[in-house]
Order: structure tokens, then C-alpha cells, then sequence
């Protein structure tokens, strides 16, 4: 293909996790020493800073700033959640993102996130096409809910499993100090998919981990539940550690969390009514039933951002994916997001660099195979414990100074409009 | 003083720490070595394997998981909180201590722990000195808390503090991703003594940290909260993140915690009722009063047991403090506790171990001088960042299999009774 020479612009997307910007550190590092690509620019705010002709001047970064992006969590550009309309009903943005594309000569345009951020990709390179504007439009995946068709896993997952699954281990030996009952409920993010609260299970794996897994691939059922728990509360010495999903629902659809409204009309037998997220409602409902103590955790934002506890595997594959999405769209590719594809070498894990169409990636989700799930629905196979175990090896953590993480720090030099 | 041969017993007891292993770790490898203590026991969740004659056989474990138990979080041995009576009043415990410890001639009893612990250890040091009964009786200290008289800091306070400030690091960066209001009340362990959220400071110190902090030392004043939140919202573009002590309490002593009851009867602008502990109240105050989001997040559980990513002074001087009791103890000394000095060495911070009597420790709290605390009441001076710096230097975290942490595993040998 033609050699494409022209400036590129990388927006981060989308929820953030400990690796995004090992991603844009891979996009920019690779594109600054391009020839092709005279000015590298990152967008503030997603799709937004084109939107509002905000973005970073990345000639202007110190390279070692730009190396310390590897090991920084969240999205060191700034991310957004905006979902495009559909050009045939209103092309209003998208003529708009063409304007700004043509006004700094953007050729390369790189778009870094989940499902939604793919759409949106998707449908940016789908308009430049029709406009007959030559632009190479690449996706570079990214979620700590790994639930990206046509890629292995997803940038930001391994770090989050590492976390969490570390996490539970330590939580499943502070939980057993006293010998008195102990109920914990842990709380783990995944709306759709159950991917970041089956890590959890590499914890049972190692022997300490959660007696029992709710994932929202499966329909939650409280009664099983209930009965589940006492089961194991009598049979464990009265300890039980439940791990769930943020976005279990029952047979009507109907969040677990949304429970808590129902469980405020009735007080338990200590005169509390305590509410909260899925994991609070959870841990409600055992105190009622159980008749002792109970604890919910929720790792909230701590295992989405945890760089100090990443996957080096993770960190690695995130910026290399930046690096090939670069070397893709020199070479010619557009349209594409750079997918993940697992390999072995010499018996062991390796991870190979391909490409899935865009339209093929944007909004499908996917889920946790069913066989991988245990035919009572409440523990993963070995099969997930296999899938599992190579992403997370390895620990990378930020360079330390005074006992503290360094993080980078950006100048962020608005482009010249 | 004379040599005092006979066997030791140690206990842990209170909540555990990331390091209450390590100083475990610290006492079992000094004594084992050591030819005047023929027996090493473990007691089984503390005092209360003592009076049920339930303790393990140190001898029997492999030296490779003692080893081991420097890096494995929580209480190894099982921790209680049993407060003894009064012997004066009821001295029926103590009589059962002293036959149990002629039974395995028990001639060294150590007890790892804080306040209450400390207290326990006295009246057991007072009852057998009464009772004519040799028995050198050593504390050594530990709590996250960082409260314990005559010690400049208490073993896994700095762990704690380096998890917790870290974490904060990192939450800063991943709540600041969007472009829109963001508020985050963060909720640290600590009932009496603001010590630990006060590590939020360190987070402060680097630029990523808490906007406004609030100490149990202090009395939280609901309405002077809301002006200082609304002020910092305002002028920082609609983010704000604050720290909380679980342990705040208003002007008449009740607990901000205890406010969720009331909060309960009204809903907010949502129509949702949201409650939980002392940083969910606080961010459903926030929510009605900013009229945006709010997030509470609590450190939980995981802030006392993140053992992969624990402070390598901390370890280290929990170890030492082990190792140091079995020692001043063979020494002669008894009914002290061991205690830390901060000193210097070549311009660098230095710690010594010096003893401290267990009645001047038992029972007292320490607490956060006001002077360093800032005259507004929400935020540390550099003194405490001075004090607390060094105490977070190292990264120390356990060996790694798999990607994850390879805590110690006991055979746990009951003695034979």
C-alpha cells in the first residue's frame, strides 16, 4: 500500500484501568519516531477534545515522561463516555471530526477503549471512507472486563485479575483471624460480563480464595443462594466467603443491587437497615439469614487502578498493541483493531499481534464460555484457571521515590488551532 | 541476671497487621536457636489457646515457612480479642495461665498486640510476679493504628500507611478521568487515632492526594464539612476528594457513622436512601449538598492486610522487635514491652529498640499532636509527613508463584497436652 504521510491523532476512551496508558506510551513512543507522521497528537477527552478542537501537542512531552505512561493508571489524556449517532439520522459530529481531521491534517486516527469506543471508532472510520478522506483508523483495545469479540483478552484485565485475585487472598487470611464466624462478601466490577470477578477463583485456585462465584452470566437466583451459603456456613466452621459481580440479576432482570430499596422497608434483627451495592445487599441478606456478622467489600475504583500491583505480561501486551496499531497503519492497515491472539513458544504463553475487523468488534460482548463455569454455577473450571494464569505472571509496579509511586506528568500543550 | 531456662509461648491477639507474622517470624527463629528456650509454642488465637491448653509445636514446622511468614499477612497462629477480668475481682483466668504455664514450663511468655493486648500482657507480667511464679513476660507491640504509648511507631502502622497513601495515589488519577464533577469520600480504618488516614497526606504530599482530611482527634463539625466541600468544589473545577477517619464523631460524641439511621428516613434528589459506614454517609451528605455524584470508598479489610505491597521497614523492624524480645528476654528482662526509637545514623533515619514498662503502655492511646495537624483541622503538616516518610521506604512483598503471592502454610502440631 501507499506510504501515508500525515498527523495522527490517539484519544483514550471509556473506563480506565492500570494499562491504558501503557497503550498510548506503545501509540506514542512508536509514532513520534515515524517519519510518516510529522505531529502526534492526544486528544483530551476521547473523541470530545477533536470534537472541541482540544488536544495535546505529544512532540512537546518529555520522552521520559512518556516512558513513566507505562506504569501510570487511568487515562493520563483524559476519557469520556460519548456515544456517536448514527450518521444516516444526524452527521452533525461526524462532519465536524472530518473539519478538525482536514484543518490539522489527521491521517492516522487511533481510538482507545471498550466496546462503545470501538462503535464509535468504528463508525468515525466508516464516515471518512464514504467522505473519500483518506485517514487510517485503528482501534486499540482496552477494559478491564474483557468482554472484546476477536481478541484473546483485553488490555487491562490481566492487571485487574492480578489485583483482585491477590487481594482476595489476603482478605481470605485477614477474614479467618478469630475464631468466630466470619461472612465476607466481595464485590467485584462487571455489568455484563463476569470475567474480573472470576479471577477471584485463581485465589481459590491457590487455596484461599471465595467458597462461592456469582457471575452475571448466569441468572441469580437468592433462594439458591441462601442455600448455597448456610450449606457451606455449617460445613466451613461458620466461615464463608462469597465473591460476586456488580451486575448479577435475577430471573425478572432486576439487579441484585436494586434490592437494597426493599431491604430498607424491613430492618434486620440488630434494628439496621444497611444497604448499598450488590455486595451490601448480599452481606444484608446472609446477617438476616445467617444470624451473625457479615462484611461486604467492594474494590470499587482500587482494582481498576492498582498499577502498583500490575501484570507485567499486561503492561507489556498493552504498549506493544499501541506500538503494532502504529506499524499497522503505516503499513497500510485501516479499519481494524489490533487484537490479541494466544500462541505457544516453546511450550509456553506467548501472545501474537493481529487484526479484527472494526464492525466486527463494535458492541458485541463476550461472555464467559458456560463450560467454563461449574455445572452448579458457583466456581470456574480449570479451563478458566488455565486461560488465566499466563496473563497475570509477572509484577510490574512505577519507579518509587520517598516509598510512593512516581507517576508521569504530562505538560499537555494544547495544539495551536 | 541469672539464666532462666525453660520454654516460651507467643501469642497474637488484637486485629492483624500486614508484619503481625513477621514479627511472629522474628520470635520463633530467635528462640529456636536459642539453648535456653528447649520448646517453641504458638499460641492458638492468643490468650484463649493458653486457658484451652491449645497451642502448636513450633519445632515441628519447616524452617523455610517460618521463613515465610515474614511476608504472609494477618495472624498466622489466629488472633482474639479477650479482655481479662480484674484479678482482684476475678482471678480465675490468671490461675488457669499459671497452671497451664507449669504444666509446659512456660518461662517466657510473649503476646504480640496493641492497646488491649498490651493490658493483658501486664496482668498476666503483675499476676505471676505476685504468684511468685519466674516468668519473663515481654509485649511486643503491633497495630495499624499506630496508638500505642512509648513507642515512636508501632509495627504495621507503615504498611498500612504505605498501602493507603498509594491506593490514594492511584484513585486520584483514575476519579479525575472524566471531564465532569467528581466527588470521592475515602474512608480509612482508625477509631480513636487519625494516624492512618492521615497517610492520605503522604498522597497530598505528592500531588495526588485528599483535599480535605478529617481525624478522630478532632470534632467533626457536619456543617463546617459541607462549607469546606462546597468551597473546594467550587474552585477545583468540580472535584473533590476527602479522607475520613471511620472513627469521627460530632460535637456530643456520636459517631458520623451512626448518622445513616437518620439519612435513612429521608431520601435524596435520587429518591434513593444510601447508607453504610461513616464515608458513605459523608458522600450521601455531598450528593444531596452538590447536587452531582459521589463515590465512598472503603479501604476495608484491605488496607490491613495488602502484604504484597507492604513497607520493607516496617517489615524488617516487626521482624527485629520479634527477634529483639527473645532476646532482652534470655537477657533477663521481663515486664516490658519492646518499643521503637526513632533515631539517625549518617543523616539517615534509624531505629532502635529500647523497652518500654508494660504499665506505662497498657491502656494508654497516643494520638496525632495538634500541632500537626493544620489550624483549619483538615490536613497534616510537614512534621507529620517528616515523621511518616521514612517509615514507608522499601516495597517488600512476598515470593511470587504463578503471578501471585506464596504466603506461609503450617503444619500447626498441636502439643501434646
Amino acid at each position: 500500500m501507499s506510504k501515508l504521510i500525515g498527523n495522527l491523532i490517539f484519544g483514550q476512551s471509556g473506563g480506565p484501568t492500570s494499562v491504558i496508558n501503557a497503550s498510548a506510551a506503545g501509540v506514542f513512543t512508536e509514532a513520534l519516531k515515524n517519519d510518516c507522521i510529522p505531529k502526534v497528537y492526544g486528544a483530551a477527552y476521547g473523541i470530545r477534545g477533536i470534537l472541541e478542537e482540544k488536544f495535546y501537542d505529544m512532540t512537546m512531552e518529555d520522552p521520559k515522561e512518556l516512558e513513566l505512561l507505562k506504569t501510570t493508571p487511568s487515562s493520563a489524556l483524559g476519557s469520556v463516555r460519548y456515544k456517536l449517532a448514527d450518521p444516516d439520522v444526524d452527521d452533525t459530529d461526524y462532519r465536524r471530526i472530518l473539519e478538525v481531521f482536514k484543518k490539522y491534517d489527521i491521517r492516522y486516527f487511533f481510538y482507545n477503549g471498550g466496546n462503545d469506543s470501538m462503535d464509535t471508532c468504528n463508525k468515525i472510520s466508516k464516515f471518512m471512507q464514504k467522505a473519500g478522506y483518506e485517514c487510517r483508523v485503528m482501534g486499540v483495545p482496552k477494559t478491564i472486563d474483557n468482554d472484546l469479540y476477536g481478541t484473546d483478552h483485553c488490555p487491562g484485565y490481566a492487571s485487574a485479575a492480578k489485583y483482585v485475585a491477590t487481594s482476595t487472598m489476603e482478605v481470605y487470611h485477614d477474614a479467618r483471624v478469630y475464631d468466630t464466624p466470619m461472612v465476607c462478601v466481595l464485590e467485584v466490577m462487571g455489568r455484563n460480563g463476569g470475567w474480573l470477578t472470576a479471577a477471584t477463583a485463581l485465589a481459590a485456585y491457590k487455596g484461599a480464595g471465595p467458597d462461592l462465584i456469582y457471575l452475571p452470566e448466569l441468572v441469580f437466583d437468592m433462594d439458591k443462594f441462601i442455600e448455597d451459603s448456610k450449606r457451606i456456613y455449617e460445613k466451613n466452621n461458620h466461615k464463608l466467603i462469597v465473591a460476586v459481580s456488580e451486575g448479577v440479576k435475577d430471573k425478572n432482570g432486576k439487579y441484585i443491587s436494586e434490592y437494597a430499596s426493599d431491604l430498607a422497608l424491613t430492618k434486620d434483627s440488630f434494628g439496621h437497615a444497611q444497604l448499598g451495592g450488590t455486595g451490601a445487599v448480599l452481606a444484608d441478606v446472609l446477617k438476616r439469614e445467617l444470624g451473625c456478622k457479615t462484611r461486604a467489600i467492594e474494590f470499587s475504583l482500587l482494582q481498576r487502578c492498582a498499577a502498583h500491583w500490575a501484570s507485567k505480561t499486561d503492561v507489556e501486551e498493552a504498549f506493544t498493541a499501541g506500538q503494532k496499531a502504529v506499524q499497522y497503519a503505516v503499513e497500510g492497515t485501516t479499519d481494524h483493531m489490533v487484537a490479541y491472539e494466544r500462541s505457544e513458544k516453546n511450550g509456553k504463553y506467548f501472545c501474537n499481534y493481529v487484526l479484527v475487523n472494526l464492525s466486527d468488534v463494535a458492541n458485541t460482548e463476550k461472555k464467559i464460555p458456560r463450560e467454563w463455569i461449574t455445572p452448579d454455577g458457583t466456581g470456574l473450571t480449570q479451563d478458566f484457571i488455565d486461560y488465566a494464569l499466563p496473563l497475570i505472571e509477572g509484577e510490574s509496579s512505577p519507579p518509587i521515590v520517598d516509598g510512593l509511586p512516581r507517576f508521569a506528568k504530562l505538560k499537555k500543550v494544547l495544539a495551536t488551532k
